[in-house]
């Protein structure tokens, strides 16, 4: 058994991305990850322009009555220069003429008679949007490891990637074992269970911007077991099994993983729940057998199996941003052999509550969690009120 | 200028869903909005079974060496009762059998001899998982109104949920306007612009769960303007334009929408960036006039639009859920008539930083924000350490 920050070390050092990343359209990059820096071919500001109407001048000339020489309407250009003593009138968004420092906002000032105009502010500020303050030629906006969001879309169109590289999406084999499941269409008859593992996984990878390919329910025999995951290796990058892992006489999936070829790295991770996860590698392909019980599959997918997938794509957030928030009320444990993984739920924002978790099996409970919290191994209390680090879900 | 609090509520008030619900496969559901509570057909545990392997007894007896008279492995039912003084071996998942109230861990036993055992623990636990603990036929365990996420798949899967009942997605009509917009693929000349607007509006509709319809951009012609918003309005259930709401000699699309026989709600809402925001109806149709900056419209689309849609749509939630954390240093103002709405970073989960954001047309600081906070009216200061609550993109 080894400890969970040793488990995922070791998971992560065995990505190697070998899929090359693919061009797609603007609009289908949405939440994938980009695979190039956003480079900016434009100047925005293009020129120096104003942030107000008024009037250009010297910063200097503050005190005199300034002569209005010319008006400068947005899109057109200037044809003089601002010299000591001469303002041009100018509109938002209009290229500010040469020998200027400044715009009086029109609300600050006084016009003279229809030739001159006095600043009556108390303090001029310059009103100048210079070029490129926005952006400039050459400037990286936005750096490549990202996952796409609505506002880097924008971005992008600004820029003009209308074919953004994005990292290729790994397609991950799911292969949920066990005699006693059934498809979720059949009521479950005596010890059967409906099979919730292969969906959740296949959801769990879609959500982690993979491709899922789901191999149907294999049942307990060794060469069923052999045949689909020897298929479902050579066919993705990625590999996950649910069930056959523990201590049972039909837990022989680290068995036939070996038989296979596969690496073993571990087969025990001092965690609670998801003991019995099992990692190996074969060539570059990852092998996740994954507990049968479903909250151990879902949190060990989590934890384990979804940044090696983000890490695969070259995503520099491998984990979701940890939220701080206090604990609503005392979480208790009488042992603490290993690291805790409790759900947990938002109070408003404010706070978060254990949800009533009774156990791995006991999948309900995630209905209504919203992140996960880690129990350090050794630690038996956190106390009401304590700050702690949530994964959101 | 109505206040962004007013403006919301009117939007929210106009929002009548007249799209059916739909079915559709379990695996299509992810990310959807679920239309029908799940129910649950089965009771979890089936029975009530030992948490542990070890002795079931009674709690009363445990001060007597105990009479062994069955052993009752997972799978197999128990032929006996547990009478006084007597106990049956059993393993952990098996059928509790009749007259036990306890089981003893293996652990906290010794075995007298081939047929009695003794208690050697300090305190005895009941280690019994109750019929139905998880979940009791027709106990709900999701409401409708949740968007579907990978946990809800899990539990749908094991209540037989192969056909969720889903919130049909409304469709959302795309109008970027104006004459200065040229498509990413195009390098903009003097006075052009690259239409970011679109695609961001095409991207936040896709986020939302609604489906976007893009239709290009409108040219600032009033002819071409109400033919595009005519049919947008005839085929979709909302409709978005971007650019035209201001003042200029060009900014028409209010004239336009009444022409079409729109009611406007309102034109111009007291926020920053955002203020000529447009809202209005027709029969149930939801049009937004939002502003040609893109800072404004990505920012009003957040505010307004996406939780129309997600009104639509049936969801119970619809904000994100705010997270409250310190800002990392000093925000100031000089005007404070409008809300504020601040692009932030969120520094390792710990503190919000605004980043740095030269205005509505300056989207590129967009890049680099995790989230928005609102300063209120009135409010010119806040200070390094004061919780805000920061809306995550």
């Amino acid at each position: 058994m080894i400890r969970f920050e040793e488990a995922y070390a070791l998971v992560l050092s065995r990505v190697v991305t070998i899929q090359k990343p693919e061009r797609v359209l603007l609009l289908e990059s949405l939440h994938r990850v980009l695979a190039e820096d956003i480079v900016s071919d434009i100047n925005m500001p293009p020129f120096r322009k104003s942030a107000v109407d008024g009037f250009a001048c010297r910063m200097s000339d503050l005190r005199m009555p300034l002569k209005i020489v010319e008006t400068i309407a947005a899109g057109s250009l200037p044809t003089m220069q601002v010299e000591p003593g001469t303002c041009a009138k100018i509109m938002t968004g209009a290229p500010i003429p040469l020998g200027a420092d400044c715009v009086l906002p029109v609300e600050d000032t006084r016009l003279a008679d229809d030739l001159y105009v006095e600043f009556t502010g108390m303090e001029a500020k310059k009103n100048i949007c210079e070029l490129g303050e926005d952006i400039r030629i050459g400037d990286v906006s936005i750096n490549k490891g990202i996952i796409i969001g609505p506002q880097h879309i924008a971005i992008m169109a600004a820029l003009g990637y209308h074919q953004p590289l994005v990292a290729t999406q790994p397609r991950v084999g799911i292969l949920p074992t066990g005699d006693e499941l059934v498809e979720p269409n059949i009521k479950p008859l005596g010890g059967q269970i409906r099979n919730s593992n292969g969906y959740q996984l296949v959801a769990q990878t879609k959500a982690a911007g993979a491709l899922p390919s789901y191999y149907g329910i294999v049942s307990d025999s060794k060469d069923a077991t052999y045949e689909v995951l020897a298929k479902a290796i050579a066919e993705n990058e990625v590999v996950t099994l649910t069930g056959g892992v523990s201590m049972g006489d039909y837990d022989y999936v680290p068995e036939i993983m070996e038989k296979l070829g596969v690496t073993i790295h571990f087969s025990s991770v001092a965690v609670q729940p998801g003991k019995p996860t099992t990692f190996g590698t074969l060539d570059n392909k990852l092998v996740f057998g994954l507990p049968g019980n479903p909250v151990s599959a879902f949190i060990q997918f989590e934890l384990l199996v979804k940044p090696a997938i983000r890490k695969l794509m070259g995503c520099k957030q491998l984990n979701p941003t940890a939220i701080r928030l206090p604990l609503a009320e005392d979480y208790r444990r009488n042992r603490a052999e290993r690291m805790a993984l409790v759900p947990v739920k938002i109070i408003a924002g404010s706070a978060v509550l254990p949800v009533e978790f009774h156990g791995s099996a006991h999948i309900f409970a995630l209905g209504n969690a919203d992140g996960i919290i880690a129990v350090p191994i050794g630690t038996t209390k956190i106390d009401k009120g304590e700050i702690v680090d949530v994964r959101p879900l």
